[in-house]
């Protein structure tokens, strides 16, 4: 089997103006970006979904996974093939994925554009720079953080506490030596002395805002929310209080048009937006979904992580705020991933182990469990790997299907394309045309926020309880007191483990959730509760992917993937 | 009369591949960013210039000025308006441009792409993100800022002592907190703790270097070069020692393209590339105005600051390596600016004062003389204003003609487009075609830097002479003991006189030229004389532009410029 670039670079691309025609839209709602990608004319977007208003409801299918382990899942993998899937059986269908993120590319060998035959393409373009999405919310984030600097410098009113300052900067770069620095050293003309520091832009609340902002007016008024700081009397300073968030919006305004890629099937492809799904709520953009949605009959969108975090942000968070309603959920696992669950060590992955395949499932069946608590039917797909034991395979199947009530599908998209997923895609279409979804979400708006962890923590972790640190129980009553105790909650947990342990494999019981620290995201509209460490600017390794990352002799990147 | 932002938006624009057309670019040679800008095939461009040579030699004609005063000049206003005007006359032009840098946008009010009835568009592109370079060469840059903490991290060979790392960081923003920084702070897991700092990226060695580079090969070479850092044994650590090089040219691959739009009257513009004018070079790049040689008859190209600092530069430092040959120089100049080098306060400079003119001229007359040193035929452009006094108007003409022999013809472009600068072309022509330039550096490589820097000094500023202090002394041995004696010099100097005091206007005698510091850009292939402070990363005013911009009712940007 060829690798991933070979199969991407081999391939056909149709026009993108034809990839945008599939889906009704015209030329003159394009901004090409060369000939393969485009971005989409918001009030072109704005028209499509007024319209689609008096025709039968398209369906949302969300692709969710298992915890993930060192052995791979292929969420996106699977996201692709089963829309490419949905198209082989006659259904109109998009997918809509994250963008990928620059830093990571230079760091572990890696793109994030799917793999086998089951590709977004242009890879190498999608990988990079893009369409420059990042790149304008790095520069929106870091115009932000000057002027917060600026203000304090010119003693600008009102007033910054400069050791309360609550925004850091940002680089699309893997930049361990940033994390922690002090800015402003060098006498009076560089201002005031503080500590400071830079996340990887995927951490950025701008990000977390763009992928929740409807429209550009709906952007501009989440920007103007963003705490950047307190002042001396301890009150939240916005980045509306420096009049910065019009700038900001200026900067997004291309950004915010969705980007239109094609699969290795030319099924059209919106990829926008790349949230952390950690510290935000990791889905692609609100206006990339909703215009895929319009658009066509099905559109097959993925959460970050495993279904613990990935799905439960996405419902609770992204479909809650943008009032989505999905019609089915497909969780993804592979065997290899499931013997992992079941603690089986990287290297003995390829052993025939019945035990481990039955303890891992454990994992799976949490996941089916909890998915349903939202009302959302679920279809299991096991992307398929090749040299997968038939008879562990089998035990998958008999186990999701009589213990939980799931039907487990083995895909072959990776090496077969969509029409390897085509029972896959059947299966999702019974699904969402049962009538079966009901959605709803966990918790309403009312509760107050520690009860909003605690649901999450027992009802989809398998918590015994939470327990609030104190300095987090008072940082829970301060954002209460400001009036943002109906915001939904953002967990940043390790995604390894239902628990907070990521040691802990398939489905612990009798364990806490420790809350340690909780932070407001006004502008996204969600506060964060951090139950661990949570890393916003990874590290390079020792030999990071880029000192093998070339142009060859023909011009072709070399080393990328 | 309309704004400049009203004019632009006035404007209709032609089909980029209209302007393409023009100049011989076929569709298929274009990557388009939306349908008014595209990026050029660098394949397309070498067959372009190998095809060429066999054609007459089109002319390069370089637009400067005299020093820079608040009064303003219009460089690239005048640039613009000439390669109109030479359209108007029926000669095939286009101009070749530096594109903008984003920080600045957001600190004082103004953009850089002309102004009046002589500008580039879209402006508001051109502005903003426009193709994304700039942010490819952050990219490029922090990729191996990060790669050498990293490299320090690790303790990767060779060894770098980390108190004597040669790169700083650089982002697209005025952010004076970030001028000098320590990083790396927050114990084990983030490095060694050192002094840092962020320069803006139009700083950056790696923008000087896409300036200077001819092709795809070239700028991986270049880019390997760049010091990085000494090692305990004080020995430089170049990027290509940390294999850093190919990753770099791959995030710069697409962004070396250069980028065409067009002026207000359809003719072709490249705008590309945009270094610094005080540490590095400040014109546009080598790819675009070869491209532009190549693709028609006339290429008029500016380059930053006076005449002094941008056309000795562009000489000296460009066409030097990049093997060209100008035809002609245009040194810009308004009424109101020759009276402001003659002492007279910006609030009184609508008031008739002869004998001011008569003392701003001797600036005027210096670049004049200056120029023809390089071999180059000159004519004077007056920048006409509205209000602007004819009898003074007569004192410019008559003392240039009759003390400098040089034409000196108001040009009224702003208010009328090419055809009010339709007398300046038919000059530039008549001088271009007389086969009076013998264009030729100031130096040989030969010559040390110490000399390089001296003759810069005396022939050009006036200098009595320079004085070197015993750091810079040091410095200079060490570069030349490297190896890098033979590089041209580079000087950082306040673009306001002649001498190293901006206050001394006009055209100061009896001054010595102090070099605080010297600095190899070994990539970009120049060593860098610093004689005062220079600023490299600029800060924001009390009230940044950026409060009053934001999107008006209709979605346009308002408050940009």
């Amino acid at each position: 089997m060829p690798t991933d670039i070979e199969i991407a670079r081999a391939a056909k691309l149709e026009p993108i103006l034809k990839i945008a025609e599939k889906i009704g839209i015209p030329a003159d709602a394009l901004e090409p970006y060369g000939t393969k990608i485009a971005k989409v004319d918001l009030d072109f977007l704005a028209r499509a979904q007024e319209s689609a208003k008096s025709r039968p409801k398209s369906k949302l299918i969300l692709v969710t996974a298992i915890n993930p382990t060192a052995a791979g899942e292929g969420k996106t993998t699977t996201s692709v093939g089963l829309a490419d899937a949905l198209r082989v059986i006659g259904k109109k269908s998009v997918v809509a994925l994250r963008e990928p993120s620059l830093g990571p590319c230079f760091g572990m060998k890696g793109g994030a554009a799917g793999g086998g035959y089951a590709q977004v393409v242009p890879m190498e373009a999608i990988n990079l720079h893009f369409t420059g999405d990042f790149h304008a919310i790095s520069a929106a984030h870091n115009l932000l953080a000057a002027m917060i600097d600026n203000h304090i410098y010119w003693g600008n009113a009102p007033a910054i506490d400069s050791r309360r300052v609550a925004l850091r900067r940002v680089v699309d770069m893997n930049d361990r030596a940033l994390r922690q620095i002090v800015v402003s050293l060098g006498g009076v003309a560089n201002g005031y002395p503080r500590e400071n520091g830079f996340d990887i832009t995927v951490a950025s609340e701008v990000m977390a805002i763009f992928c929740l902002a409807r429209n550009l007016q709906d952007l501009q008024e989440r920007l103007g929310k963003i705490v950047i700081a307190y002042g001396p009397d301890k009150k939240p300073i916005t980045a509306e209080d420096l009049k910065a968030a019009g700038a900001m919006t200026v900067l997004l305004k291309d950004a915010l048009m969705p980007n239109l890629v094609q699969t290795l099937e030319g099924t059209p492809a919106f990829i926008h937006g790349g949230p952390f799904a950690n510290i935000a709520h990791g889905c692609n953009s609100v206006i990339a979904t909703t215009a895929g949605l319009a658009l066509s009959d099905y559109t097959v969108t993925e959460a970050g992580f495993g279904a613990d975090l990935g799905a439960e942000k996405f419902l609770d968070i992204k479909c809650r705020k943008a009032g989505l309603a999905p019609s089915a959920a497909v969780i993804v696992a592979t065997l290899r991933a499931l013997k992992a669950q079941g603690g089986v060590a990287k290297a003995d992955l390829g052993k025939e182990n019945h035990a481990a395949v039955k303890a891992g499932l454990a994992n799976l069946g949490r996941h089916v469990s909890n998915v349903r608590k939202f009302g959302l039917p679920v279809v299991v797909a096991i992307n398929h790997f090749g040299g997968d034991n038939e008879s562990e395979l089998e035990i998958i199947a008999k186990t999701s299907r009589d213990e939980f009530g799931a039907e487990a599908i083995v895909c072959k998209h990776w090496a077969e394309g969509g029409k390897g997923a085509a029972k896959l895609a059947e299966k999702v279409v019974e699904l969402a045309e049962s009538g079966k979804a009901n959605f709803h979400v966990l918790y309403p708006d009312e509760l107050s926020l520690t009860e909003k962890m605690r649901k999450i923590a027992q009802e989809i972790y398998g918590a015994k309880d939470i327990s609030i640190e104190p300095a987090a129980k008072k940082q829970i009553a301060d954002i209460e007191a400001l009036g943002f105790g109906h915001l939904p909650v953002c967990v940043a947990k390790t995604q390894y483990s239902f628990s907070t342990d990521p040691t802990k494999l398939g489905a612990p019981t009798d364990f806490t959730v420790p809350v340690r620290e909780v932070r407001l995201s006004a502008g996204a509209g969600f506060v964060v509760m951090i139950t661990g460490e949570i890393m916003t600017m990874p590290g390079l390794p020792k030999v990071p992917a880029a000192v093998n990352i070339k142009l060859d002799d023909k011009g072709q990147i070399e080393g990328l993937f």
